[in-house]
Parts: C-alpha cells; sequence; structure tokens
C-alpha cells in the first residue's frame, strides 16, 4: 500500500520544505485544495515544490471545466489531479481524457456520492477511486470497514485510495486489508511535532 | 436585475485591468474559478483588483472545508463566495454561518443538484441560489425557462441568479421576466472586441 500525505494550510514556504523533506519518504505528495485556492497552481510546480522522487497530487477538486483545470494542473508537473464524482458525466469524461493523453492520473473524490451515482463512475479503468470523509462531517468514520464495503459493491475498481483521519492503527490495519491502493495521511503527520520521523512511522506499518 | 460579470482564464494582469475598467459599469464583478485555481485568493485581493464600487464574487466553488475557504475568500474583501449544493449540508451550512457573521453572502451553485437534494438546501433566506449551466455539458439551455421552472417549485427563494452562455437578447427576457436578482454574463462580454461597450449594452437591456 502506498502512502499520500496531504499538506494543507500551511504557507507556501512552510509547503515547499516540507515537501522536499517527505520527498524520499513517501509515496505520494498532495498539496492540498487549501494550498491550490490560496496559492494557485501556478505557484505549485512539482519543480519548484523540490519533489523528485515522490508523486504529486494537486487536489483540484474539479467540479467543472475538466479539460481547462486538468491541463492547467498537468501543466504544472503534477501526476495526479482530482475530480468531483458529484461533477456531470462529460466532466469526468472530459478529465480522464486529458489524463489519459498526458500519461497522467485521475482521482475521483467520491465524496457525497451515493450509490446510484457511483455505478455511474465505473470504467475509467486506470482511475483512483477516493473514499473522502468530508472533513465537515462530524460523523465517525471506519476507514477499513468503508473500504471493504465499498470493495464489496464494485469488485472491478482496481484502485482505490482512503483519506480521514487516518491514524497509525488504521493504517496497520487498511494495509494487512491488502485492498487499498493507497492511503491518505493528513494531520497525524503534518499536525506531528516531526512530520518526517511520523512520516517514517507510517510508511512502516504499511509496507 | 443586476449584471454580474465573469471574468475567467486570463492572466492575472488582464483580470486586473478588466476589473478596474468594469468596476464603475457592472453590479457585481466575478474572478472565476480558474483564476482562483490558477492564482490563489491570496492574489485577487479586492483593493489590488481595482474594484471599489462593483461587488466581487470570488468562484471558490466551495465542496468541503467550508470555514476556512470562505473566511480565507472574505478576507480577500470578496462580498460574494460559491458553495456547491452538491457539497454536505454541513459543509453549506458552515459557510452560511460564516457569511451572515460576515455581512456577507454565500452563493449556491446548483449544478447537478437534482430535485431532492435542493429540497435539503432550502431555507439559507438570504443566500443567492445560482442556476448553473456545466460548461462541460454541451445540452441546449434555456436561462428564462430554467428561472421560471425554478421559482414555481421553490417560491420561497428570494435571490436567484442565472449563468450559462447568456447572449444579449436572454438577457433582456429573464429582465422582462423579472424573477431572476442577477444575471451572469462571461464570454458575451470578455470574448468581444470591447467589453466595457458589451458590459453597458447588457446594462441598458436590463435595467
Amino acid at each position: 500500500m502506498k502512502l499520500q500525505v496531504a499538506i494543507d494550510r500551511v504557507s507556501l514556504d512552510y509547503a515547499k520544505k516540507i515537501a522536499g523533506q517527505l520527498d524520499s519518504v513517501v509515496d505520494i505528495i498532495e498539496m492540498g485544495t487549501s494550498l491550490v485556492k490560496d496559492y494557485g497552481c501556478y505557484a505549485l510546480q512539482k519543480e519548484q515544490l523540490g519533489i523528485h522522487h515522490a508523486e504529486l497530487l494537486l487536489d483540484t477538486k474539479t467540479i467543472d471545466e475538466g479539460q481547462y483545470e486538468f491541463e492547467q494542473g498537468f501543466a504544472t508537473g503534477a501526476d495526479i489531479l482530482t475530480v468531483m464524482g458529484a461533477a456531470a458525466t462529460g466532466t469526468l469524461t472530459t478529465c480522464y481524457q486529458v489524463a489519459e493523453k498526458a500519461h497522467h492520473q485521475m482521482f475521483i473524490d467520491l465524496m457525497e456520492v451515493d450509490d446510484a451515482k457511483t455505478k455511474q463512475l465505473l470504467g475509467f479503468d486506470h482511475a483512483i477511486y477516493g473514499i473522502h470523509h468530508a472533513k465537515d462531517s462530524s460523523a465517525d468514520f471506519d476507514a477499513a470497514a468503508s473500504v471493504a464495503k465499498f470493495h464489496a459493491a464494485y469488485p472491478q475498481v482496481s484502485r482505490i485510495n482512503v483519506a480521514g483521519g487516518i491514524d497509525l492503527a488504521q493504517a496497520a490495519k487498511l494495509s494487512q486489508q491488502g485492498i487499498a491502493d493507497t492511503v491518505i495521511v493528513g494531520g497525524k503527520i503534518m499536525k506531528s511535532n516531526d512530520p518526517v520521523t511520523a512520516a517514517q512511522k507510517f510508511m512502516k506499518v504499511i509496507k
């Protein structure tokens, strides 16, 4: 299982500093939506962020203007961009086409997407399907149970990514479960006193 | 009826130039999602955009992290921020609370929101409800008919805003219809040879 670290709600300077430090430690570095909307994609170039080994995900949360946003996003050097499952089917199709053409990846954020809509989102074979717990939702989130349920319902989805307050114990459980392709960790790494050491601990339990 | 001009997919310098020119002509100047995601909110301060008379709308298309995005957005001096109707109810409630507290406005983008979900979105009395035609959708859009249908279904909504390829004839029709609070015009002004003159023509037919 891969580890994606989400960097959010920090200054651009700090985001760059921490990205450079995590580059050789984790699999995927996410520049969260807060950074995209605070500083913009032009300020989040992969090179300038000092990312040379990890993959870069920009959490663009595209919900319209798929071609423009995905072309702009990949032009930064990003490997993965996100589109909302709640977007129109045409937007998702366009994003997927741009991603495939660029030999990059589309991440579908399934937040607030019900079963009926999820069924319409199947068939993007190379896409990553992200089970995402809204930060604004106060309900508890059992990551492994959510992944198991999603996999049982949609066994054809080969790449599942899961996010939402994941701690070390949950990450270990997800790894043992062996379904999810990637786990996203935010606060449990970024809000620790030593993000690099925290990331190393996560890497250890998921490999 | 008010006129909102949407500025999108241009350089920051051009966005500033045109915003300054339109400031005394139109009611609301929108910095579109493309500008928010390309340059970030920190680059879109109302003062720096030269907007002193018109209201500023930042099309943040918030779908999670409502408190953070709305606090960051209003800190730029923006008068109106957008939230997706497809967001979780908790996100919408949070955005509304931030907007009310700041004595600013929340615009709910109804793109890809069905009737069942729209019913859950009612009751934000001061919010602007935006009937929005996805740029990625190729289907035809009859603005006046859409407004009439929405008004008949949800007569309690007092502020309706409509967008999607609106031309002069459609704007005039919407004005005569007398339901919509605001019309958003993008390409028909911004892609004309003389955006200021084009905006003046729209102002004339809607007053």
